[in-house]
């Protein structure tokens, strides 16, 4: 139990970071930063316990989640300042964060008793939703729809995570299985610039070579 | 009961198909399609039943919506590469769509005791949310908000299926009218292309001539 | 009580006009100003209920304040037609509303008996987040994350509120001194033009000479 709560608050500080990063970008002022980071980091799991009706969310139980994000954004707003974060190991980490954040979500949904479908609904939700609602606050579409292999990494996991607690109910492996798998789709997608199909229809491929 | 599930679910249908042809517009991949599908088909009925209370929400307790409409997406998806989908059909349904939302949408809360002002805002919220949700994630200003009447249809049936419901509680013809109403007044507008009045501030009108 | 309940009215009121104001700069028709009303007077304490657990919402279980936020966007829309407001009186009640909602979001939280942090960030919130969904709805990024102290005049009063609370429970005067603080530090922020550091990572400094 202790070490999935020490991962999921690895989670919440890495999503911290990209979420002020990205109000960096928009040249937020230092509210506007904390903000976005608390929504990056706090928001798939909100949505999640929204819907399952686990009220009060999360973060309102335990006030640990919104102290360490906020830190979180704090410290990455005076960071930057005078040293450069190395990009490739935010992605790494990045990829870190999707994998728990998605397992932990499923795991939750299971406990509540949802069937399966949702369990894996719910797993992906909380890992991609955060930087969706990131996105939209910053005034982009968010990245998560049309970059390569992202959420479908989370979707994979999940429903491998879900098979998995179907056949071997409780197993700590199934997490680990998971884990491992979203991480190395993802990686994987990140090295050779994986990405899935994207939609054309028919008269938008007729107006192309306009 | 069974003929409103399959009308509920026809909605969801058509909704998801809207939020895949909005995805193809913005050219998101095959997961960003799938996304904006199910926001579209079940962000309405979402925001109703977490407002009201009624939780878990109604794609938790029965995954049968979350089933058809991610099959609705992916089937999009597929077709409309091969096939153009004809606009005024698609045009139709969606009224149809608005329609039987709005109706369900003050039904639910109606049975969950709620006064009529709120069971008409429920109703208009569960019919035209899900489209409002489409338009800020592809990165628009909502459509509903400055269209043609859309949203006004529906707010005129629910309040049509509210002060029926008042005076002949729990009557089936109730729903039928109500349908009829937003269906006839939304078909009409788009026909002769009414609108309602747009706001002009004094200041932005006396810039007009520049 | 009855004071409170007249004065959260009386930001329902305010924040519906700064929504339909919002609208009129979008030329939406009538139905998104009323829509947008809606979204930025109720936005806020939505999400502190639904993320509390305080279900159904505030306005479910009284239209009043339904009714007050869209009548005031009704009158809004015919007023400005044919008179111009004047914008200082509007961001003095703005800052007003800004106020109150704090407190009273805070208050509530207290309530339901959260840790402090939590109340603190609540009260933000139900100032706040309205004015947020009422940017992004409108297509812009929320304002509040770049303005001069706005939020964080919201925040000030709120842990001034959370902190004498805990000191002494239950005084009326909490809530008075909290009101007055966030009043007078975003008065003063708008007379002399006060703002927090924006962000600016390292590598954007480099580039700002271009």
């Amino acid at each position: 139990m202790t070490t999935i709560y020490a991962l999921d608050l690895f989670g919440v500080v890495v999503f911290a970071i990209t979420g002020s990063l990205a109000a960096g970008k928009k040249r937020l002022d230092l509210f506007g930063v904390v903000v976005l980071a608390l929504a990056t980091a706090l928001g798939g799991g909100t949505i999640r316990d929204v819907t399952l009706g686990a009220l009060p969310v999360f973060w309102v139980s335990d006030p640990t989640y919104v102290i360490v994000a906020a830190a979180t954004a704090l410290a990455t707003f005076v960071i930057v300042r005078c040293w450069r974060l190395p990009g490739g190991v935010l992605l790494v980490a990045d990829a870190f964060g999707l994998a728990i954040f998605t397992v932990i979500g499923a795991r939750k949904a299971l406990e509540a008793d949802v069937s399966p479908v949702i369990a894996v609904l719910m797993g992906m939700m909380t890992g991609v939703a955060g930087g969706m609602i990131r996105d939209v606050l910053s005034g982009e579409i968010p990245l998560i729809l049309r970059r390569e292999i992202y959420a479908t990494a989370s979707l994979c996991g999940a429903i491998v995570f879900a098979t998995l607690s179907w056949g071997f109910p409780g197993a700590a492996a199934n997490a680990v299985v998971a884990v491992v798998a979203i991480l190395a789709s993802r990686l994987a997608a990140l090295k050779w610039g994986l990405s899935l199909p994207t939609f054309s229809p028919r008269e938008s491929a007729d107006r192309d070579g306009d």
